[in-house]
């Protein structure tokens, strides 16, 4: 990752938020500037918590954590408990946090660290994307502060996973997305498409608990209803997507896509059944997609399926920050 | 094809539309009890005189044709010169036919037939979908009557053809296929997915030319202006997707699908960016698609890729019936 670059992380941790967390946390290379919470896997008081865990697990707790939205742009909430947990990280029922979140609100701790430090923000947005849309309207020079935005979210060519067409992150605020889409700031999109082809096993759930450091132990108990909710729901078989933790990869640049189009993509906000679908225009796939002058959206639809033994490498590493667990 | 079907082709003739016509009537074991048309690739009156031509080609001008739907169900007409021609047959410019369609309207001939032949109609639609669902508003006991409903149509896991996400048959009535693929009937939907991987070529184009029956001159030539249709908008090279032909040999069972779930299956009608795009619940990929009892569409996802080359055998055969040329 440019060594210039601030990350602010958007997640509604979560399982595979906590993973994507301590995947950056364990690059000392990376700055994390803060994280902002929203709704989606848990609430976004509870993904704070999660959150400030995370940090106290790695002893990063100089890192400020923001709470954000608590529903999505039209006052409804959805929550993941069957996924994620009653307690968000697999009903794994940890003590609560010693430190506590920040007073600011998380869309105004977006624009205010996005106006301190101009060209340098990466916003790494794995969750529904009502924080970054309020940020917007917060601050409309957003786009023009901002470096970059990956965003985890979307299903292109491959099935949704709240809908037949729909993912969750899009799905819980189909508004929100099309606002952040439709910005013009330079996004890098994480589809199903990329993320369900990175998987983490069984087997490698049980290197991470066999490893036995607090990381890999917390990550290895995390895991253990993930899997479940997986196995039962889309591969029948314990194995799950590496969602979050790829996006992050991508972000810092540990993961160079294989397919990643330029290309108009649009947010279905009707009604319908495709309501929450990300509209990719893809039809240039049999041409090598010709330039499109207009799109600011990287589409990222293929990697190199190798995911899941780097992710669980890092978490079982004893670089500075995940040693100091 | 089970001997006791008779086949009612429902189409908008078009080039592929004609190519599929020509296919079932190489087969001396089909029976085509009548041709509906629709708008879509051209009006449905030029899709009648396309059709009927297509009828004298092969000396079946006692196949009666009967005209349909000038427009969807919302008063608007979207027709694709660009791809078939003004004239609906690659700008061929053929003389008039000598025959005419009858007097019944399209949506009429159905319920008639499917009334005089209870359980033994077997409805190819390869165009929009708006003579079907006239047809079912009509005769409310048509899904009983009739025994298979096969339709080329809709983009699943593949881009759109007229939109990112919506193909043309489907987008050019979304009302009329939510009211077809919501009846209730046994539907064999085949969509992109499948269509777009079984190519005719311009080596095959020219092995039509070269062989030079009446039939295969006539195809060659209809065939021109679709293969430069193709390299420019989506294969960048000549060569064009077997849509209703494929649909056609499904039909009558020449082609067995290598993977076709029977799946819930809904269109979007909203006005965003989804339009017309079939929503097809594909969630079960991984785990073989589980049975789902309530889905009565079943939506072929791939064929063996080997279509072409058998369309064209056929397309230079002397069975009896091309050979009457």
């Amino acid at each position: 990752m440019a060594s210039e670059e601030t990350l602010i992380v958007d997640c509604d941790t979560g399982i595979d938020d906590a993973l994507a967390l301590l995947y950056l946390l364990g690059d000392p290379g990376v700055r994390i500037g803060a994280v902002t919470t929203v709704f989606g896997n848990t609430d976004p008081g509870t993904a704070a918590l999660n959150t400030l865990r995370v940090l106290e697990l790695v002893g990063r707790s100089d890192i400020p954590v923001a709470v954000g939205a608590e529903h999505d742009r039209r006052g409804n909430r959805h929550l993941a408990p069957d996924v994620h947990g009653a307690d968000g990280l697999g009903n794994t029922d940890l003590p609560a946090p010693r430190t506590s979140p920040i007073a600011e609100p998380a869309a105004e701790l977006i624009v205010r660290m996005a106006r301190e430090n101009p060209g340098t923000v990466h916003l790494l947005a794995v969750g529904p994307l009502t924080n970054l849309a309020a940020a917007l309207q917060l601050e409309p020079e957003l786009p023009r502060l901002v470096k970059h935005v990956t965003i985890m979210g979307g299903a292109m060519l491959h099935p949704g996973n709240v809908t037949p067409v729909a993912e969750a992150n899009i799905s819980n605020d189909p508004e929100a997305a099309r606002i952040v889409l439709r910005a013009g700031w330079p996004v890098t999109l994480v589809p199903l498409d990329a993320t369900m082809t990175e998987a983490i096993t069984e087997e490698q759930r049980r290197r991470l608990a066999e490893f036995g450091s607090p990381v890999a132990t917390f990550t290895a108990a995390i895991l253990d209803l993930y899997l479940d909710f997986y196995a039962r729901h889309a591969f029948g078989e314990r194995k799950a997507a590496c969602h979050d933790p790829l996006a992050a990869a991508i972000a810092v640049g540990d993961v160079e896509p294989l397919l990643a189009p330029v290309v108009p993509v649009d947010v279905e906000t009707g009604d319908g059944p495709a309501r929450g679908m990300t509209v990719a225009d893809l039809r240039g796939q049999y041409r090598g997609f010709p330039e499109n002058g207009a799109a600011t959206v990287r589409v990222v639809l293929e990697t190199d399926r190798t995911f899941g033994d780097r992710l669980v490498d890092r978490l079982c590493s004893d670089v500075p920050n995940l040693g100091a667990a």
